[in-house]
């Protein structure tokens, strides 16, 4: 593994809400995404999810309230929480997550998406 | 938990080689630190610990080479490879790795940190 630099990974895709594999942590995967309007409403039942908004901002609202995001904030859903992120501009975001987890998590439904490895 | 923003959490403290921990995502702690200068060498034989250039630039020195990481960057030590950071300037960072772990791994020595919880 070399130094891996966001950005530049950032550049070589475009599409949307299709998380990125670009490393590994122990039986974490690590992962990118763009985004820009309303994901669907899912749980991870099992596992907390880290979110660091590399550009843009998001909004990840939750049942009780929402947690507005912006470059160089992160938040971590816990696990069992419903939450739905939703961004209103172009956002860039690194998810860290144990090996496995399905973005719609219990939701399932057309947003889900394998991660691809980027390398 | 709120979200997090980094750049206000490293203008808390200026203290280098002192982890501080800022977030929890299952059994892994999320860290920041600052740096500047040499760390020691050391091993994590049990696990992979990821740094993420925040501001700076960091050498993380391996014995067979030397990966250079800048703002933006990021790197996963894999467990059992031995290493030594190295910031030419001050450096802040985010690391990533399972709760419990001692800085200095295998190494021990005066750079030992308990990492503190910001919050």
């Amino acid at each position: 593994m070399d130094a891996v630099n966001l950005s530049s990974l950032l550049d070589r895709f475009s599409e949307r809400w299709a998380p990125k594999t670009i490393a590994g942590l122990n039986d974490y995967d690590v992962k990118i995404v763009k985004v820009l309007g309303e994901f669907t409403w899912h749980t991870h039942a099992d596992t907390d999810e880290l979110f660091l908004v590399l550009d843009g901002s998001l909004t990840i609202q939750m049942r009780d309230r929402d947690v507005r995001l912006s470059r160089g904030e992160l938040f971590v859903v816990p696990r069992g929480a419903e939450h739905c992120p939703r961004a209103d501009i172009e956002t860039a975001l690194l998810l860290i997550e144990p090996r496995g987890v399905v973005n719609t998590g219990d939701a399932g439904g057309p947003m889900t998406a394998e991660a691809e490895r980027l390398s």
